[in-house]
């Protein structure tokens, strides 16, 4: 199964990432030879999403032969998403940088299809899927978490509606763009009209992805996912996030203790080049906001799926033997 | 108490309004001389919010003299807000049409001023208080709604968080910029982001506007608002709603029955001259949801309060002698 798109591409001496911030209009690399190019690229959101991120920094890294710099400056550029820490960690003990930073990327791909293919067993054979953010083959090392579970659900009579996600659009603009490419129907909708469309009974699951997830079960996402877990709550509508467990972080105990990006104010005030609010308004903008456990239906990760997630259930996944692992993929270091 | 914009100019042969698609940028009036030019800028949203569609429409039907076409056209400008088919249905009765207009015009003013000063008395001392939309000067007579309670509540220290309202962006645009021109401390968000202030205690109050509010107490207001009211509801935040008691629709059981307009794809897929989302995708559009009466702490009118509003208060206050108003105003038709 070949992505349709290719966020990242790997060239031994040099990284080229698709810059998002262009997409759908252009599609234009920008090549990175440097972890320092690369630590600017993660924090100008050429390249986003959690293990997109984790993936670029472990090539980051490589590029600059695992100089103590590299870390520093990597582990700098953005706070929420762990899958950062986690792949510095592995490329911290790695004896050949090359080679890890290739097999973190791979084994994110094949975490993203054992994620499809379990998850896929939770939406119904006909089902309006709600997402939000994006978190598909752009936000991954490929096939996508959340927007995986979608692909590996295309054999079914599925459709999307697609939040936009404001501030920066990833909805409208990524994951508007990919379901498009892939031909899955997509109805494309503010962040506001979520409640409506649930109240109207026009939703039938929620799918999201996560940027960490605490020893408890909360997640921390894309910054209007805990509405929308709410509002689900509301409706009798599960609500499922898609991870892998490079996502988890089990030394946080919950929520209230994943540091929150807040970003630059002009992301708020207007897009691109064009601005709507006043000048000198005050702006607030977290990128990400934490939904308890007790929202969350189920996580469904490449080990197997933790339904209506705790710290026991959470502990139980985390110390499976990979070898028993649901996916039935065996040798995951 | 002179309102800080002009929204709404009558000349006895000619309505002047203020072109709000243009603001906080450019301050240009759009002149109409005819019903139908009237219907026009309702319909495109060059005057927009309820009180301010009703007075508007009493100004086009005096300008074509009560012509039978004037009501047809105006009737078929915007679907959702009633105020439009109140107003028109005291015109249709009125026999000096200009009179009658003036009146419409100076009693909405007058009912802005009662509810804000009953609702300042549910704004505690000090308060953050949450609003959506606009429901300021531009989108009445005068002096606001919602945005009226806020102002009316000047004296205590209050700050306001506007939500952005997407599509259209009225917070962010309108709301801000009425807010900054009164001195009024305001912090702009994305609508995405109102759940992650409430869950860390950075919201006291909500207080919104009304298009339409059922005879039960279900209010239709600007998408986005049902979801306020929801996590308002779980978070322990007092929810109101300001309208007056032109935006009841007492033949209209319940809020299902409201009819909900739903506008062009463009607003959604981008906005003004710039397009971010990919071309072709499907989009929904609703400009309106429904806020059921179980999540309303109280509505507030120029006639009182109705507190956890139920079919029974909701008639009690409608049937009430406007003498006996908990404003203490008298001789309101």
């Amino acid at each position: 199964m070949k992505a349709t798109v290719e966020p990242i591409r790997w060239h031994g001496d040099r990284l080229e990432l698709l810059d998002q911030r262009l997409l759908p209009d252009q599609t234009v690399y920008v090549t990175c030879r440097t972890a320092a190019e690369v630590a600017q690229a993660i924090r100008d959101m050429v390249v986003r999403g959690a293990p997109a991120i984790g993936c670029t920094a472990a090539f980051g890294v490589a590029l600059d032969k695992g100089s103590k710099e590299s870390f520093a400056v990597l582990a700098k550029s953005r706070p929420t998403a762990v899958n950062l820490f986690w792949a510095l960690e592995r490329m911290r003990k790695a004896k050949d940088l090359k080679a890890e930073a290739e097999a973190i990327f791979a084994e994110d791909l094949a975490a993203n299809r054992a994620m499809g293919k379990l998850g896929a067993e939770l939406i119904p054979k006909k089902a309006r899927v709600m997402t939000h953010c994006n978190t598909g083959a752009l936000a991954t090392a490929g096939h996508g978490t959340a927007l995986g579970v979608i692909r590996s659900s295309k054999n079914k009579s599925i459709s999307v509606v697609a939040c936009e996600t404001r501030p920066y659009l990833q909805g409208a603009r990524l994951t508007a763009y990919e379901l498009m490419q892939e031909g899955i129907p997509c109805t494309l909708i503010t962040d506001s009209m979520a409640g409506h469309l649930m109240s109207r009974g026009e939703v039938d699951v929620v799918v999201v992805g996560a940027d960490r997830i605490a020893a408890n079960g909360d997640v921390a996402n894309k910054i209007g996912t805990y509405t929308l877990a709410v509002l689900a709550k509301r409706h009798g509508i599960p609500f499922y996030v898609a991870a892998p467990l490079s996502t988890f972080d089990p030394k946080i105990p919950n929520g209230s203790r994943i540091p929150i990006e807040e970003r630059a104010a002009d992301e708020v005030t207007g897009y691109r080049g064009s601005r709507w609010a006043p000048e000198g308004v005050k702006v607030r903008n977290p990128a990400f906001d934490v939904t308890p456990a007790e929202l969350i239906t189920g996580i469904i990760t490449e080990r197997g799926i933790v339904r209506k997630p705790t710290r026991a259930r959470v502990a139980s996944l985390l110390s499976r033997s990979p070898a028993g692992a649901a996916s039935g993929r065996r040798g995951r270091r």
